[in-house]
């Protein structure tokens, strides 16, 4: 679109976002400029303050704005059990499933030789660091996905060596869903996975 | 989610967008996270430019950095001619068609009762100003929705009195679309408003 001036650039910098197209970021630009001055001045500033004060902790690699991070930090949880998940994202994610309180360790992405990532991308080598010692059981919780999978099966094979038991999330179909719409591979896994009640 | 600090903070922020969700609003988050240093500060400095700079342009209400805004200072356009939108992105629509040489005039929205819009809360005490003097011609170029129609009628009486010819945008079948799947209404618009080739 021909926008000028502050207002282009707006557009410019709100369409480098994931998803949001040039449409959809003069959409946002045009709320901003609608917004009361405290939202935009908030926003701006909650950019600002992310990039300023987040960063890998030095335990797990997630994303925090101490070191060592909350969770790494909480004296109440298993020193013994890892859950290895892709991105920070998924710590989210685990935490909000509940039940779980052993520690994590975050890859932050996939193994994808297609994309040229391979494990020195990852935070791969913090993991094995963080094997000796403690630690019981790895749990890999990557998504099951062709990259999970293979990230998964990459780190079972470099960490149950260490002596650490490692172990992978279940797959099977979710709840809810509904064995008619579940798709073949699921099912099968689902079938092969099934346990004692 | 379960975010906390400065994440937690941007995500909200993020969310109070429109169209953006808590898990785009994370998505977006992450990717910001993520960003070289400099994206992130430009987008954080690009907000606040236009909140800063931006303001409403003193004859046709557009949003501009310098008012009069570069349409109504160009001199070589026609004074006679004023194109009436809804919104800023409708002038950009429209200059976009080309073609169109006179003066805009925007009005911030479009009557809405059960909304509770009202005239009052739209920039039409200006444009009846503007319709003394030079003014041959108001082209009333708001969307063919329930909202925009009455938009239109409702100027139409207003700027008709003061001796302004006022125009309609034409409603019909777009370019490229097929007669087959045109609706009732636009089609019964279309041969309506049949003109001699």
């Amino acid at each position: 679109m021909a926008f000028v001036g502050p207002i282009a650039r707006l557009v410019q910098q709100l369409g480098k976002l994931p998803g949001i197209g040039e449409k959809t970021a003069a959409r946002l630009a045009f709320h901003i400029l609608r917004a009361p001055a405290e939202d935009a001045a908030a926003l701006a500033a909650s950019i600002a303050e992310v990039k300023q004060k987040i960063r890998f902790c030095g335990t797990c690699c997630d994303l925090t704005d101490r070191d060592p991070c909350a969770i790494c930090a909480d004296a109440r949880r298993d020193d013994g059990l890892i859950c290895v998940v892709a991105q920070p994202q998924d710590v989210v994610a685990v935490e909000r499933a509940g039940g779980f309180r052993g520690r994590y360790h975050v890859l932050h992405g996939l193994l994808s030789p297609l994309d040229g990532i391979g494990p020195d991308d990852l935070r791969v080598a913090e993991l094995v660091r963080r094997c000796t010692g403690a630690i019981q059981e790895v749990i890999l919780a990557t998504s099951p996905s062709v990259e999970g999978e293979a990230t998964a099966v990459y780190l079972a094979k470099l960490v149950r060596p260490l002596g650490v038991k490692t172990t992978r999330i279940a797959t099977g179909v979710p709840m809810g869903g509904e064995l008619e719409y579940a798709d073949q591979v699921t099912l099968a896994r689902a079938i092969d996975g099934r346990r004692e009640i």
